[in-house]
């Protein structure tokens, strides 16, 4: 019998990850925040062979389904999904397991998960990273949170989904993983900025610069995906500034919260919250290159 | 016929890529600051087989030879070791290629540069990263600034000692693109640092969460090498602090000529710097992590 | 006819505040979250012949007052006090000023001042400088927000606790102006200890070398107080690092909201976050120094 | 008897230095690097009845002084000055006091004491604060290095050019003090910077606020004097952003030798870089308040 999975938030991210598993065979119930979205998703994959049914809210996506896959911006919509007044909660029986992708706050995730374990509604926090790119070709890495046994239960839906499900302990433990997640790669993005910043002034062949570059102890992901859309002058969005700065500042309350300074990180936030202020913020973060360049231009 | 090869400065770098040079069959001719240092050296080598002459000083390496290389900590050595009284250039021949790999200032390169180009000699700075594991693999990556013909004529003796010789432009351009890498790798060095603090802190599972960070956007080579030590608490000098201090010094002065703003490589410095003064410049760079532990260690 | 004056909140801050409004002749009515603190004020108070009624709470206070002064650690504070069930607006006659004088984030003294002038009830953003002993001795500074007509109702009261109120603008100006202090003060104080620190290593004079500095270009309040606090060993609060870092957050968040970048005030919280973590939240702010006096210390 | 007193280096600051020992009825030697300026200043002072010789070098403004007086750029200009072949060395009779108020690094002001008293030279290392108008006013601060004895005898031509003679210790201690000094005036600048472009940025009216400010807590030199500069879109300057900059990087590399981390003085370093950058090194040092401004505004 093939599992129900319900599906909630059909954007840059999830709609692909949803497309994963209705590709795989799930049979999908699906929500998102415009209804209209859901039934043309839902039109689409059925045109496909698929089994997907849209749904008015989340409560109704819940019906039925063993595990429940959630998608959204930020810790309040989470909320509303899962515990607002047609929230998932109003239709998943118990046993059902939440798995929430969303990257929030680590005391948002654990304080959702107890209120839906009072129904008996298990809840993983399993934010990802791998961007669109990996939502696309099923290669995202989920940091997962929560009890094994949920996992269980979920795992056969996340791996259609990903390639990696790190399971890093209770509840709130896959947000702190995809904090880190988030510290090194702002900070990575500043390293390739400032090197690449300085290798313009300097004049240098910037292609056999950047190959040299990668061969060695500099290389990054940053540097080699990030560091070529600089060079190429390409600023459009694979993770945009604004997501960047939202889930920097989630990190760095968390970091205050547990003690650790992050003055590199903070410096970086300090930074593309220029950007944001020029009106960039729907750029990508690579376009934290062009702060450098602002800073230093000649004045007119 | 065999190329004769002058080669000044046996250090931890130096050694093991002369060791390179003399099982690639070339003859060489070797001189370091302690005279004994280089006959035990060359008396090891021709013990192997190899063609290896002592010379006291770096005139007599530098008589006959073809290509000189010289791996040297700073500037003021490298300007001892080619223009002082027994400099190599008291010792080549108009045609020689002489090829330092130190990590100096661009300006202190092209200097050196000029007066040997009055007496007919090239000069090539062609410093290198891969670290000592890179120079005992022969698995160097060379930054190399100076005129193609002088390049070509060194090549084969760069070949040996590296997979990866990328030239950057004239004189003083391979020490460009060095401090274009050290600015990144001080600042990735920073981003693994506040990441893996932040776990610590967080009690997240190390292993699981470097493997998942690794397999992402997170991923860098400081994540994979560093990282991985400083889980292990191996704080042994791959590149010790003090290396790394004298390095961005450079950097920041030229980028200040250059007119890059560098604040998060400012920073790391700064940070190292605490490193320094707590007598830990022989650590490795990735005991920066202590230094987050530190700052945030509960009073006694 | 003496003016009637609610009063809530009777901490460092609010004690010698209504202290000082009772002796002026006001008829006060005070609360404080502990009624039994209140209730001892009153007493104290009425012994030396003012007129005080300590009240159980915030709605009682203000009943009959023509203003209502709060004094409180927080939004969720303020927003119980003056909107709770049992708060400021359930005894409040219109035509009231509330003036509140805890840093909050300036949208929230907006959205407070919004719901209470719908009950017909003016309300000031007033956050003041100048600590516990410009409490004392009424020269606080009062950064206003809100309507001048509101303000000079207020006025008499103000000017019994400051000796300076500024108006600066609508509903939240008060929280703005207040977050311009407290980026100076916090920046500042990294100032002085990054020079102190440095003096204390360089072995200089302590004395002299402040003398020296507070007559010149170097002078600040932080220097004068914090500094010389610094040299004495000192670290008791005048202002404690937890209400710091409480405001430096507030300030962070509005920054990012109005666009502008505050690396240096960025700095200035992380590093405080690490005493934090130390356990000296609630030493004084001055403890900074000692960061940078551990970040080098001499490893054991 | 009158003293005679040699004076070296007319600059913005040494002019109204000499001006001051003049009118004070000294015997004044001069010379600068441009001999037709030191003539020029010689006759206008005759002409006011004071007694000045211009003397083509710095060997012939020693001869005869029993204290000179240096002002200069950085070390190079201190050291050919002093001890260059026509330098003071060569004029001045054992038993001379050379006080130099230029500030340059530590260890070069001890390399020079060490070298002139060899000839029975004395040296004090005295930089000042105060700026031109510190100068004009003869209100200069004196950071003074040195014997005790030299101090003495140099103190009444101190006396006359400053209201403010610190004797902080061995030759180079005033060094010291001054970078203490530019730490402090550096990250002071910061503070207001950020301050004031958030105030901006917030639409807070500026002269109220600034009223306000400084009459607490935040209140500094930096806040008053070029707060107000910032404030009237004055950028001229009173102390050039070059001038900051050859400090600063005096003071990063001093307190990485003393072993003290600076990450506040090392960010404004880079800001101010960028300012360079811009073609702006003339300008004061208030334009900091500008890069802030340029970062955040909005693309065109």
């Amino acid at each position: 019998m093939r599992l129900v999975v319900g599906f909630i938030g059909l954007g840059t991210m999830g709609a692909p990850m949803a497309r994963n598993l209705a590709r795989a065979g799930f049979k999908l119930r699906v929500s998102t925040r415009t209804a209209e979205k859901a039934r043309a998703f839902a039109e689409e994959l059925r045109g496909r062979g698929a089994d997907v049914e849209a749904c008015e809210e989340p409560a109704a996506a819940a019906r039925g389904a063993e595990v429940v896959v959630s998608c959204l911006p930020d810790a309040p919509q989470v909320e509303e999904v899962h515990l607002g007044a047609s929230g998932t909660a109003r239709g998943a029986a118990a046993g059902t397991v939440v798995v929430d992708c969303s990257t929030i706050a680590p005391e948002s995730a654990s304080a959702i998960a107890t209120r839906l374990e009072r129904d008996g509604i298990g809840f993983l926090d399993a934010p990802v990273s791998g961007g669109q790119k990996g939502a696309i070709e099923g290669g995202l890495t989920f940091f997962v949170g929560g009890s094994a046994a949920a996992l269980e239960k979920a795992r056969p839906v996340l791996a259609v989904m990903g390639k990696r499900i790190t399971h890093l302990g209770p509840s709130g433990a896959g947000q702190l993983g995809k904090a880190v997640n988030q510290i090194i790669v702002a900070v990575n993005l500043a390293a390739v900025s400032e090197g690449l910043a300085f290798a313009q002034k300097a004049g240098l062949p910037m292609d056999s610069l950047h190959e040299a570059l990668t061969a060695g102890a500099a290389n990054s992901w940053a540097l080699e995906v990030l560091g070529k859309k600089m060079m190429q002058r390409d600023f459009k969005p694979a993770f945009a500034i604004k997501h960047q700065q939202k889930d920097l500042a989630i990190v760095l309350r968390s970091a205050r919260e547990k003690g650790v300074p992050l003055p590199a990180a903070a410096l970086v936030h300090q930074l593309l919250s220029a950007l944001e202020a020029q009106g960039r913020g729907e750029d990508g973060t690579q376009a934290l290159l062009t702060l450098y360049e602002k800073m230093a231009e000649p004045r007119a």
